[in-house]
């Protein structure tokens, strides 16, 4: 079936085909995309856009000689099949396999790994120094969705690369139709006139001229008058050409053609350069052109009816936050959500078509999204900034000087928090608890079950100051969700099951595991008190000083690294306190990065599975045969 | 001799007074501001720079009804002798006085506290959403320097509140006189035909003129021709433009008359406004004027000769910093330097001059300035970024994600770590240790003297992945500075002294107080280990755990705070190794913000004297009487 893409086994094997075969070939990677997708899930309509560029990029540029950086990389498929991925491409996302994302150890054709948006111009731009430094010659080019470019940090390498005047080409994968039709009906006038190698040239010309002309009011008022008009018609051009850029486009980013002869003359072109390519998510196959959302990270799904294959899942964690916050919504004026592009993502759809107003999607803008939460809450409001665990990070500095700091009353609810699964390293939400838990002012939460959840924001949102729940990506435990919400008291935890030999102390997705522990672990003799800690800050202290010194055996569990992580603000609190007999074992994730795979693989390798706890476990205890005695022991 | 100033209890004051008194308050501002810094030092060309802009601001809004807030906030010293504060003013940057920053427990004209740089748009835009969600009417200024307004974050927010059409107003407030060449003589024309009230009902009308005209070839080459000419006629403000907002300006920022006049038309306009604001960083006083870098951020000095007061003090560690940095870009032609708009700040304006192609100012964009190190690291080179603690906190995820991922060799020079002193909660550099610490592949060291430093640099250029050091604000402590670069074994602790009663085991500035203290409790009998840790990550297990054993009492001793710092992750050492049966105590800040203050006060209210740290452990020690035996337990 993919009569051409099997022989690519290097993509130097592209440059010689002609335009036909290329088309034919992209036919093929679609096809070879959607057929793995629809089998292993992952990034289906950010990659099926990119497939005629992907190509044209191969076509004109040597690679790995040649730089290419995917920024966030989740359209980087075709890019993997195209340079020596074909045969594994079968294998991606799963454990052991191809990567959902460039990673530098996986080819040498990823050249920089990439996972979170807008890094990319920052990347090819150090590349770029690096090679004139040597003395090297070639291409760097960065492709950056028009998404990213809203990210601060890729302005911040606009504006820097702009002023290094290094060779290096940006092209900006732009795919919201919006931006197309501000563009209007001069675009490919415009476009062949800026792209003509005259252009620069006769810029200065003009400029010359112009200085010279007497500069009298009729003049200056019919330049000014041109002048506002016209910058409507070549929106964003002159945008990136004040940074610094030569603008090249818009190009129709699915005519191989045109996208590979716009690539060799931005190659030509001294200084950097900006191709504004015009794309359309999921391209190709009907179902994602026509809900790019739905299918821009999505599960195995059925290839003829578009149909995502489902679980019998119970409701997810992200649901039982955005049916929440409608609830809470409808009742407290003062709420209002934040997200940074995600709002399906993090459930918050139905709460932004009922409360449009109290509703704000910032854009991939972590840092200005939790530092406007905190002029919300100086204005009286109370937010809740809904961003995934590993995406927040963008905004440490932010949480910690503008809210904490001020002690604002902002919510962050952080959904992905510990090991999302397949999307790997780039994704997965480790390091939540250690970052947020040396913040001064801040409360930590994490629900061990979705109906705690929606306790767990109710109570967040009477606290007067900042206040985090981090909660797992996916579904939930499947309890009941109780009608009414109930407040929880701050820094208390519960006790789920009495025992004297030793004391399961968990958070989050672990408590569900220590319990079954404690279930298997009864049955061969030793009893284990079952904590489940609701509180990673404040600890409840004296709950846990009062189990840790009965039983005293302390095993915390987490699901988030183990340094500077739950259980070490358990063996923190037991030092300060002076309880040097106790004994802790912190299960959770190694000093590592995590690599791509299911949850349930994952676990299993770091040690975190219902029957690993047990087997460690028994083996430090020896049955203590006092059980009879324990109502006595606890009273 | 402040005749105005001490009249004005309130800003309200200020409407009174005409043109000519507001000059002279201007004035007595000025001459306070310069008296009081001279004392107490302070940012002094920040603050000079906008005398005549605040109280063009006081004038013409009604704080605290309008708010006013201060990006970054060391130019407020205006601001808070106008609103209240004139009397306490003498206590400016003292604990318990006057904060150098805008502080809202300070007062209620301070609407949010500021200290890093960026944050003032996403801010306003939050209060102005609230606002309008309230129904209230008042308006929202921020105020913004060109240097700050390179941060991406602020770029984040000027584009998300150009979408949200609120009434808002920027001000831009540009000191440097390279823009305002850029826009040329055109601009006192352009402004006042901007500022028409007429303007915003013009632009539709022409463009609809536009829209109808034939689009001939010759009319499109005419419109490009020019197009391209204007737009280095209107630099910046199409570029303002083309984010949503009306820019006006520039205004010359030291003539009350216009300011005040652009301030009431920005008022008068709905959506948000960007006002080009041109002002002198140190205005009104020559030797700031002449050398504003220098008086950005100074210590006391002399009114009349503007000689700071030196101090005969050892080399700063920033000194040695740059002066190591120098020697080894001498012989290692992989080394670069970054440096986020602090080359003199971080010692390195040496380097700048000596090696210009390998020196990187990315302005204040920190999280640009760590992607861009990843991409020249990538590209074979091994760049030292080099910024302030506090400020490296708004690049965290690429440290974590762009960095540690990838593992490359890039080495972070972490300046003002620890308590910095005078600039107070915002500048304290005391949660480095916390997040790196669990960043897998970092290694983090801190030296315990000047010396070292330059030692830890020269070994963290030999490591193949990222390498953190952190050091203090200020002068060393006074010991030789050896000719000849060492490398230091990685993970490798130093014992400075033997004693078996207790380990005091210590870390960067704090290994000098923890060899006092066991000076100090010899002379009582008492006999410690003194081991200079060096490495915060990886510790030196072997070292760390033999001397716990022995002495069973471990005390360590950091500047940073408790929470996940140094003394956590020995908990944990001791913890994983299964040492129950050692004591640990840990000395360093706690969990809350620090507020400003001398940085021998603040350390004393902290408990972080050696004095304090004497009594401490004197009550938690008998004497043992074996210390005749110590030869014996060691060997």
């Amino acid at each position: 079936m993919s009569r051409l893409l099997k022989k690519v086994h290097s993509p130097y094997v592209i440059r010689s085909l002609n335009f036909a075969q290329l088309q034919e070939l992209a036919g093929e990677i679609r096809q070879e995309i959607i057929n793995t997708v629809a089998k292993n899930g992952g990034h289906l309509s950010p990659s099926l856009g990119v497939v005629e560029l992907t190509l044209a990029l191969h076509y004109v540029f040597n690679s790995p000689v040649d730089k290419i950086i995917w920024d966030v990389g989740h359209q980087s498929y075709a890019h993997k099949l195209l340079t020596g991925r074909y045969k594994e491409f079968g294998t991606l996302r799963q454990i052991g396999g191809i990567s959902g994302f460039p990673r530098p150890a996986e080819s040498k054709h990823d050249v920089f790994g990439t996972g979170h948006s807008s890094t990319s111009i920052s990347a090819a731009l150090g590349m770029a120094v690096a090679r004139d430094l040597k003395g090297d010659n070639y291409s760097v080019v960065a492709i950056i969705g028009d998404g990213a470019m809203t990210g601060g940090m890729a302005f911040e390498a606009l504006n820097h690369a702009g002023h290094m005047k290094k060779d290096l080409i940006v092209v900006l994968n732009d795919n919201e139709m919006s931006i197309a039709q501000n563009v209007g009906a001069l675009s490919g006038y415009l476009n062949r006139l800026r792209t003509d190698p005259m252009y620069s040239r006769g810029k200065e010309e003009i400029e010359q001229i112009l200085r010279k002309l007497p500069a009298g009011p009729t003049l200056l008022r019919l330049i000014e008058k041109l002048k506002d008009s016209l910058k409507y018609l070549v929106v964003p051009g002159m945008f990136f050409e004040e940074l610094g850029f030569i603008y090249l486009g818009p190009v129709d980013g699915h005519d191989i053609k045109a996208v590979t002869g716009v690539l060799q003359r931005a190659k030509s072109i001294k200084g950097p350069v900006l191709i504004h390519m015009l794309t359309k998510k999921g391209k190709g196959y009907k179902p994602a052109e026509d809900n790019p959302d739905k299918f821009h990270g999505v599960g195995p799904f059925d290839v003829a009816s578009g149909e995502v294959k489902k679980k019998n899942a119970p409701l997810s964690y992200t649901e039982v936050f955005g049916r929440t916050m409608v609830k809470l919504a409808g009742s407290e004026r003062n709420v209002l959500a934040i997200t940074a592009a995600m709002s399906g993502g993090t459930g918050l759809t139905k709460f932004a078509r009922l409360f449009p107003e109290r509703f704000f999607d910032v854009g991939i803008a972590e840092q200005h999204g939790v530092t406007l939460a905190a002029g919300l809450a100086s204005g009286g409001y109370h937010p809740v900034v809904a961003i995934y665990s590993t995406f927040l990070q963008r905004a440490y500095d932010q949480i910690l000087h503008d809210i904490c700091l001020q002690n604002l009353p902002v919510v962050f609810a952080i959904d992905r928090a510990g090991i999302v699964g397949e999307d790997g390293p780039t994704h997965h939400g480790l390091f939540d608890l250690s970052y947020l838990g040396s913040m001064p002012n801040m409360i930590v939460m994490a629900p061990a079950n979705e109906n705690e959840l929606q306790h767990m924001l109710a109570t967040a949102l009477k606290c007067h100051g900042p206040v985090a729940i981090r909660y797992p990506r996916g579904a939930g435990v499947g309890c009941e969700i109780e009608d009414e919400l109930k407040l929880l008291p701050i820094g208390k935890a519960e006790v789920l099951r009495e025992g004297a030999d030793l004391t399961l102390l968990a958070v989050g997705s672990m408590v569900g595991k220590a319990e079954e522990a404690a279930g298997v672990l009864s049955g061969m003799g030793i009893e284990a008190t079952v904590i489940n800690a609701r509180f990673i800050k404040p600890l409840d202290e004296e709950l846990i000083l009062k189990y840790a010194t009965i039983t005293g055996k302390v095993f915390t569990f987490e699901e988030h690294v183990v340094k500077n992580g739950f259980g070490s603000a358990v063996l923190e609190l037991l030092s300060s306190k002076g309880k040097k007999e106790v004994m802790v074992h912190r299960f959770g994730i190694p000093d590592c990065f995590i690599e791509h795979g299911s949850h349930s693989l994952l676990m299993e390798k770091y040690g975190l599975t219902v029957q690993q706890a047990v087997n460690f476990i028994a083996g430090q205890c020896v049955p203590r045969k006092v059980t009879k005695k324990l109502k006595l022991v606890f009273d």
